[in-house]
């Protein structure tokens, strides 16, 4: 575990509990009508661990070329992230480039070049194995389970998934899912996991599929969390300008995972810990907020904590009635 | 005044404060996945009056036809609607049909018979141009704003619009909005009437040509409430099936300005009435939901005040964190 010693780091430690996040680290060239950057760190690996880093310790898996820039893995050193995981191969890092539609509700994927992804395998070092910690990213389903296989007995696991694992590799999705204790995915894709168009009845044939709890994500809309027992409306943050949506579901993954992860909070104890789990839903919002205020992951650069705090009082401010 | 003095009525009294209500009153054919209704009772007027009859006095101005149905005023009547307003014309009702879309999210306006109401000119009896609270349905702005000139000081004015009249009657309608309180409107409308795609300054531009209060419907993902020190984000109600939307949005408008007619409050108590402005958009977003429970009306001849108070409880438990 790398950590620096700077008191601007200390704060976000908050029982000294550990998360492990596993997923790709890219480069990606991404253009809104606010700009266009040829090429900068992305994938859902950075920016879920980025997010989480400001409540918990946090591990990375995940493989890069040798093309790996000094200066991202500063960045995320630089975060206290644990990289002993990150391998590093010959070839080049995964890359990703894509274009924004006027009103950033769409997007084109211009280009997805896998590179050294295409093989990724992950092979967790013992050390990261007892992490109580994890959260996957969306990865082929049959190496997510393969990752929680490599774990002994973490107290909390859940991930992110896609359409084209839901539509082509559905068996290995359903028994990647019956493994874990949360899922987070967007409104289309969770109408297209359960082939129910309503929202309500969708999320109840989730839950029937493993998790026992469910964040379904909807971009300027908020979100929902769902568990056997009810249902949370979560609130977005409402943003003046959005310069980069890319990442935000990643980050919000990263800011739920990450806060549950420093209060210590487990599957077992979700069902006692209604409040904590809404709270980290409205943290996963606001981290989902700020990677939007600027290109990739550039606005974790100057966060500080409290930045954060004070957003998630305006959401609460914003929704008390 | 029409008012059966039954029990079951009674409870809808608070205060005795007065909503008028202006708009159209319509015969619908409708069919969504769930059905195909060939005519039933419809227009704004009929759906805000009888959402707003569950918290308050209403009185309605609007025109039908001589094949208005007896079964139709028996139920406006029913509700202690005033009808004393209606103005009875020969010809025919105004009709409308429409088909939605697979998932209701779109739909398809099939015939337009404006019939009676082409030569609609609201004309106000002297009993209710003293009303306290005026709300004017989706019509011509010219309309909308000769009904307020026919007003007596209301304490409270506000109404809806449509993209129509934003794009082709931008004029009119802002001359009517420089004089209403509030404005109740959808989120593709909000952009369209302020040219801005982002919803917060979208909202800001429109606070600046005349309402103090603007709520943008956003459908099954709620509502927010924009003033000028700051915004409220309201969550929808949850169903399980949504057996027919049409109307939705002006049973919204109804419980709206229904709870708030109920509370006495006007536009002069909107600074310290915070609170009860965020409980009028909730109750606004239940009536909206028991509106698309079934086809057209149906669901409010047997509606009962408290299962919407039940729902608004139930949003409030969906929302704390």
């Amino acid at each position: 575990m790398i950590l620096k010693d700077s008191a601007g780091l200390r704060d976000r430690y908050n029982g000294g509990v550990s998360l492990l996040v596993v997923g790709s680290v890219a480069y990606d060239g991404v253009e809104t009508p606010f700009g266009k950057v040829e090429r900068m760190l992305g994938g859902a690996c950075t920016y879920i661990s980025l997010a989480a880093s400001f409540f918990t310790d946090v591990s990375i898996v995940g493989v890069v070329g040798d093309d790996f820039a000094q200066e991202d893995v500063d960045l995320l050193t630089s975060r206290g992230i644990d990289i002993s995981g990150l391998e590093r191969v010959p070839g080049k890092t995964f890359f990703w480039q894509g274009v924004y539609s006027a009103d950033m509700n769409d997007r084109t994927t211009l280009r997805t070049d896998l590179n050294v992804f295409a093989d990724f395998d992950p092979k967790l070092p013992p050390s990261l194995q007892e992490k109580p910690f994890l959260l996957v990213g969306n990865i082929q389903p049959a190496l997510q389970r393969s990752v929680l296989a490599q774990m002994k007995r973490p107290k909390l696991v859940g991930g992110d998934t896609m359409n084209l694992w839901i539509s082509d590799f559905r068996d290995e999705l359903l028994a990647t899912l019956r493994e874990w204790d949360f899922l987070l995915i967007n409104d289309s894709e969770a109408r297209m996991l359960s082939g129910e168009s309503n929202l309500k009845k969708a999320a109840a044939k989730i839950l029937d599929l493993g998790p026992s709890t469910l964040v379904i994500k909807r971009g300027e809309y908020g979100a929902v969390l769902f568990t056997r027992d009810g249902h949370f409306w979560a609130p977005a943050y409402l943003l003046e300008r959005v310069l980069d949506p890319t990442g935000a579901g990643d980050c919000f993954a990263g800011g739920f995972t990450g806060y549950l992860a420093s209060q210590g909070i487990g599957a077992a104890d979700f069902g006692h810990a209604r409040q904590e789990l809404r709270r980290a839903v409205i943290y996963g919002s606001v981290m989902g907020s700020f990677c939007c205020e600027n290109f990739g992951v550039e606005r974790f650069r100057s966060l500080k904590r409290d930045e954060i705090d004070a957003r998630f009082q305006e959401l609460k401010a914003a929704a008390e009635f």
